[in-house]
């Protein structure tokens, strides 16, 4: 746990694409700390990756890269085959894209978390997460990675010397055992704005997850993650900012830990 | 005209596609000086863009993102009517993309041209070439701007601050008032490589194009531009630059002026 | 005019994409008569169009294929530049796919119209609305082109011998010539449903299109287009329908006239 | 076993892409008897298709659908996590294309084969299997799913009343399981066009797989493919096609049994 508690809530943002709008990125990037940024393979396009850019600069919010599979009609929540080294230059295009886009802005990528399918089968497998981080630590030394607490991801972005960032999800039930429920089942999602803040300041203070019967599992937490694609995540957003604030802790962008 | 003479020679690298292979980059890049890398939208893919960075260093040929309008079936060569903004940014994200994956080899980007469709609208018109050059300053204030002798192109490059290297065709015919034949007319293309040489080192030599009824027409000329999708390419670059070299001028990575 | 009197309501359907929603088809689907159906390049995929074919026939909607250009990050408004056969084709191609998922449902596909920019230009493009033509006869001989008034597409439909409807738009204005006024202006379209219905009246009655200046231009009128993707929508196609059921025209799916 | 012995010899075409060309259509064509023609999703566009068409028609070739996962990139050989419905619909789309595309030729679609990785899990995974069932008879109840013998195929061919060719292949080692050896091992493809004829003969005549090891697994065999993006393609097919003939065996377009 960092001395001066810090913690940040990040969220997906810039999904539109072309005429295609998805989400409500005016309404929950007030109250984020840090926006993963669609990166035009799952979602966004050049343009929507601009704008999103400059809402999140407006907002002092912090730029992180969300690179996904290339399957917009999936949205990156297929799984695709493919080799390591693969997915490593797949994730060092999309990053380079963002970074430049934030150029375009005077502005920096501070962060990359994967999306999706990517995420999720980067959390339980090895070599993925080391490609990820591999095709990170390509893109820049300093960037953060972004990782599921109790992941593969964790373990890599240390052994690639990346920094890392811890994530819990705000807004999604734990097994006991410190796994994700998946979103497939009807209760994963928590959109009750009240529930989802208690929730984050105990997992924030004694850094841990919290499982969906109380269970604790110790681990470094850095930052939440809020669903932006549901209806309530504004709501969740602005009671999961207000609670850590009332219980003394800063939201902050993301930061690592070596 | 730099003193101590030194051209460039460029092709157009990297557009396979997944299993699609396209032109025959191990033969053309030993014989060029700076590639024009393909960067996903019209050609190439992430993997194809490492490999042929890594192909790239391997010769000390520079390198260049090529980027082009996102059209795959069209290979770039369609007109796709898109407003100068979108243009801009389509482009900082292709660069983008290419130096991320140029850093995974610690390599960087050092110019920038534009593909087929987008080339050619630009060459005329001067919002569209205002917009690239916006795109490639905002990916790098160093970025050269490889861009068509008498196009608007670089009158934008140079408006916009950019180095700019002053592109000819070594194998296309111009007409007698600087324009390029197009390359639906049969007679456009050289595939005749000691043609080719000949005209070459005339407009090095001279700082002209050499239209196809021998007129000559003034003109800065800093880089040549040979098309690596013909199946002399290979042959037609290796004479030109004996050529270049035989009539002491040096072939190296393409250099702007600002 | 055809004795007793039956005209049908056309909107476009089945837009969605993936995870991308697109216009509210449930709302607008009870109050058309004819679904314009999109295929999968411009807009809609397998699923979406499944589904989009069944939503069509629970409300008793004449079912449609809206070719248009493989494009979807420009949800098929940007011009590409194609040869007529490759348009010809990539026509045949999208009404093929709806009339086999048509056919899963037992239904077929009646009828044809082009969208966006594909629709534009034909508008005013012999050889494209001939290729448009070509492209709808080979996929059924007795496929309806639903075409502008007063286009190269009634034009072209006429000589290759399909059957045509002519088509007005109830949610847009003309200009006295009968052209109608372009998007991009702010006035161009009508979102007042008791306006769109009044003039649609008139022009099924008097067969013409009514001007933005009340000029009126005589054309036979077989069917009215109205804007989905409009928040109107639902709100001016039931206005349209009931003023036109209370002057005593039929709404029906759309018929052709040779 | 059909009384006069008739086989038929089917082998991938139309995997051109735009500029991108892939295989040699024209050297393989005469040499087989039914044309596995993909439809725009993993490989092939409107134009190729239409071409393709036109090209087996030339040579008395029949033409089946080679529907594949929407995934250029991948060539269709990657696996794409979808819902049944999904790919039932996915096939779908694509028989219904190339139906329209050979009805431009006055031809039509006689069966249906799987691409790739749709292809490799059928054959393993019931309910997939089934999905492309049905989806090949929403296309037509007489379309001939041409099925991998021993696969999951034939039996969900045999359930949805479709009729069924069994497939075996010409080129490729079996392990004395009946199992296709990977084409990740090195020997796993036949290049040698004597052995490929010679072990085609025997799967013919005694109506089995020949494995590796010279195991002979009983089955049905309809029809041999060959890998027509092998560059020994056409000198297998050459070879194999003569050696059925010496062996009195017709080869003709498939057929399906039921």
């Amino acid at each position: 746990m960092v001395t001066a508690m810090k913690i940040s809530i990040n969220a997906d943002m810039g999904e539109s694409f072309g005429a295609y709008k998805l989400g409500d990125d005016g309404a929950v990037m007030p109250h984020i700390s840090s926006a993963n940024i669609a990166c035009g393979m799952h979602a966004g396009d050049p343009v929507v990756m601009y704008r999103t850019v400059g809402l999140a600069l407006e907002h002092g919010v912090s730029i992180g890269a969300h690179p996904g599979f290339s399957d917009l009609q999936g949205f990156g929540r297929r799984h695709i085959t493919m080799d390591p080294s693969e997915i490593e230059y797949l994730v060092t295009y999309q990053i380079g894209a963002l970074q430049a886009l934030s150029a375009s802005h005077g502005a920096r990528v501070d962060f990359v978390k994967p999306h999706g399918a990517l995420n999720n089968i980067a959390h339980h497998t090895g070599e993925v997460a080391d490609a990820i981080a591999r095709g990170i630590r390509a893109a820049g030394r300093d960037l953060i990675f972004v990782a599921n607490c109790l992941s593969e991801m964790t373990r890599a972005a240390g052994e690639a010397g990346l920094p890392v960032a811890h994530e819990a999800y705000a807004d999604r039930h734990y097994f006991p055992d410190g796994q994700l429920m998946p979103r497939s089942k009807n209760s994963a999602v928590i959109r009750d704005p009240e529930l989802s803040a208690k929730r984050t300041v105990v997992m924030a203070q004694e850094q841990c997850l919290v499982a969906i019967d109380g269970t604790r599992i110790s681990t470094p937490v850095d930052t939440f993650c809020i669903h932006a694609d549901e209806p309530s995540a504004a709501a969740v957003a602005r009671q999961v900012r207000a609670a850590l604030v009332d219980a003394g802790i800063s939201v902050a962008p993301v930061t690592g830990r070596n």
